[in-house]
């Protein structure tokens, strides 16, 4: 066997997951390895024989990480065990994600192979949001996918000063702007034009929403770049910083909102046959001709 | 002289606008015109000496409503003059606005022409959005440039089943709909990627925001049609109203809105060499060659 | 039975219109209709024993026209039958087509239909397209689709003045312009980010091909505008004028292109549960999501 | 003085030209540098007193380049330049280029600072197309901006298999295909949708023309990557390789297009103060506000 002995997981409870669940610890009991399960998943066994943990637990004490359900839930998971380097594989439970290329009737086959040391390792960087008050930090978190700076507001617009590495870019009046990572350009950020970027590109997208000026396009730049948003003191809004679709963190006007790479990344884990772009042909229907 | 004899002149107060008062009133006045002020601009007036009435007492008893200020100031005036049939014009405290195309230092002689029956009468029709719950009529607003449904919240997503004229279109989650008349097709719609439609059609867009499939693309639709959207019970978010950037309504999961044409339109004025082509080569820069 | 007793079948001959054409013909010929075939397909039946004739020809004999192939076959026939004021029914030999909504495997239960009198007439326009060169007409066309103007050459632009019912819209250099209907607003038209219109729409779309202005964008128009390209004196290329994709005339620098609604309309029969919008849900995938 | 003792001087002749020729080389000879002049532009001097190079004999002997001219002349002479390392510098006869950013009344003291050793260095890097036939290479050239691959012809659509670093993307119907460097990325690639990218990341867009597809969106690559166009046998045209807006090469149906990076770049000199994004600022028009 390889070096996968004690696996995490977790994930949130649901019908679906429930039954995958069931068919994982089963295979993974069968060949015994340790298990550890997340709070929510541990709810949907009864008399769950198994040692319930934290993301954060998990991540120092176990080996594989195995996310059942949905993007959504290896997002939630990947942003917490992204520090532990701890390798993360994902099962989902409808058509294949992006994160989780594991489908519920392979989970036999395809853990197997992983647990057999056939697997790829993918790493995704992450950002970190930073929001400033007259120079304190007054929240930070981080994104996988992307980092959303916006008025929060119907029929509000904000204003802020863009900086990329200490340079002037532009004043922006706008819904607001996307940072969007390789990992989030196939999410939010391409249903708001932005383009699709390869996995392996070390480079960060701003995408800026519904903008005030026709000529406002998708910015791609390299991703060691540091992101400035110096939002207006004239705002009467208070922008929410959005993390992966979770608002983070409240700013006022006239915060700063600092968007950098973190120094460690995601270790995302893929069957050997895995192809991003066969991903983007099942996922955005590349197949599909229009006439 | 014309027909024009009582002129209501609504407006914001700004210092820029009280510029333009004294001159416009001193005009008017030296021609034995009659003048009603908004409340809010007669308090630029010390010693005001005009009588001051709200916009829908102006829309019963003036000839003329002249709106000082930006594109702003004329469509909540509009909004509100529209139904009593009294023709509108605007004069713009910045750049020419697509509404508002008389600039200040114009304003006697533009004003003066007008006077002498020198324009044109361009007619806007308004939107009326209604939401019901149960299906009882829970408010009501209108629009001259657009009504917005959106999910009102950063980082929430909004679903709805969307009809036109009682067919189905499509199920639709994204972060809302602009739903925008001609006039409002070179404002927010625009920034959404919706196309420019000429004043003159008798058309509405629709414009998905951030929608999660793709294919969704702006729809343009006959202006007689009815538009509803049934959103969905399981929304978690109560979806706001919005028209014209004002909240005007706010929604529950389930309730249902419908969006019509108004039965009256806003009759605007311009000057007899009005062009909405040069209107948008000044605004959108038309002029301005990439390379 | 009804008012169709003459019958014509144009289409482009192939081995599945082959099958679908013995099929179609067996079930007229077993209703005792007179049939009439096209050039192409008749090729298809070995001692064809029906009478051959051009679309013209079928235009001014027939009742009813029953395309076979996809929606390419339709517009080819559409443009010389509209002006007999046929019905036009299209029969499809792949998925749904936009216009060919009938599936093969559905020609008796739907034909039968509508020779009962079942139908829906949906009558669409078409545009006519003139070159002139110093006042003299060198050329003329008409499309159900789009016309498009460009330079015809890789790698070099046109440059135009656009004019508008006479008014001044803009010099633009691009590669070209799309001018659309509502017919062709989910072809060509959409896949240079044009809006969808609705098919009663009375509207004509204008979507410049990547314009050197970052703000030019689509515009609506009223479908009984009159366009006018006064392509440059300084153009060095010879810019084609194409009809529905087919290549129908070639203008010089200098050339004006006229661009108007032809005074009669196809009448398209569709069965009665026809739907526009379940069209577009079939072709552009509205059900498909993207995460 | 620096290190630049022999100047070259390409560019394209005319009167604008001609005038900041005299200039430049008036003040370069005050120096006592050594001039050598392109072929154009030496016919723009009565009695021309120095030595007329071609493009690649100035690389071999020249110190620095000076492009008299617009973008369009600056990539002329880039690429052949190139691979001299030879450092090139643009005084632009308009407005400000994205490449040639010095005007001409600034020649004195901007190319005065430049010769004082007071510049950046911003290298860029460069594609190269090759065409195979049946495993032949039929053609080469390279690009600064972009290579296009298209139809070549109006109304007529392009068919290839996209391969990138030996994976199957798409099956792609399109009028082309654009592949754009950071530096073409604000030049054709982005009138067709792609996003703008800044000139120092390692990176390749590829923005399809028209797809067919409408889930076909800009996909943004590592720089080191291969990219493999294989035309369809099924093509009735013959597409064209378009590098920098020249057609450079007429492929078959069934040729296979290789686009990599070159292994040299050009090294561009800018003044001290350049800033990319004040770049934007001016030529995209960032500063002019919608409404």
């Amino acid at each position: 066997m390889g070096d996968f002995k004690t696996i995490g997981i977790p994930g949130r409870a649901s019908a679906a997951v429930g039954e995958s669940l069931r068919q994982l610890t089963d295979f993974l009991s069968r060949r015994e390895l340790s298990i550890v399960l997340g709070e929510s998943v541990a709810q949907l066994l009864p008399d769950n024989p198994f040692p319930v943990k934290s993301h954060a637990k998990m991540g120092e004490s176990c080996d594989l990480i195995i996310v059942l359900g949905g993007d959504g839930s290896l997002l939630g998971a990947a942003r917490v065990l992204a520090r532990f380097s701890v390798p993360v594989l994902g099962i989902n439970r409808g058509r294949l994600g992006f994160l989780t290329d594991i489908l519920p009737d392979e989970i036999e086959a395809r853990v197997g192979a992983v647990l057999a040391g056939e697997y790829i390792i993918d790493k995704r960087f992450l950002l970190s949001a930073v929001v400033k008050r007259e120079g304190q930090v007054i929240g930070r978190a981080e994104a996988l996918n992307d980092v959303v700076v916006n008025s929060g507001t119907s029929a509000q617009m904000i204003e802020f000063d863009l900086y990329i590495d200490n340079e002037f870019v532009y004043r922006q009046r706008s819904d607001g702007m996307i940072v969007s990572t390789p990992t989030g350009s196939t999410a939010y950020s391409l249903s708001g034009g932005g383009p699709i970027m390869h996995p392996k590109l070390d480079a960060v997208v701003l995408v800026p929403m519904f903008p005030h000026t026709l000529s406002s396009r998708p910015i791609v730049i390299d991703g060691n770049s540091e992101i400035r948003l110096e939002t207006s003191d004239s705002n009467v809004i208070h922008p929410p910083v959005t993390c992966d679709g979770q608002v983070n963190i409240t700013a006022m006007p006239g915060d700063t909102v600092y968007i950098t790479k973190r120094r460690y990344k995601l270790k995302l884990i893929h069957p050997t046959d895995h192809s991003f772009y066969a991903s983007c042909r099942d996922k955005l229907g590349w197949g599909s001709a229009l006439v």
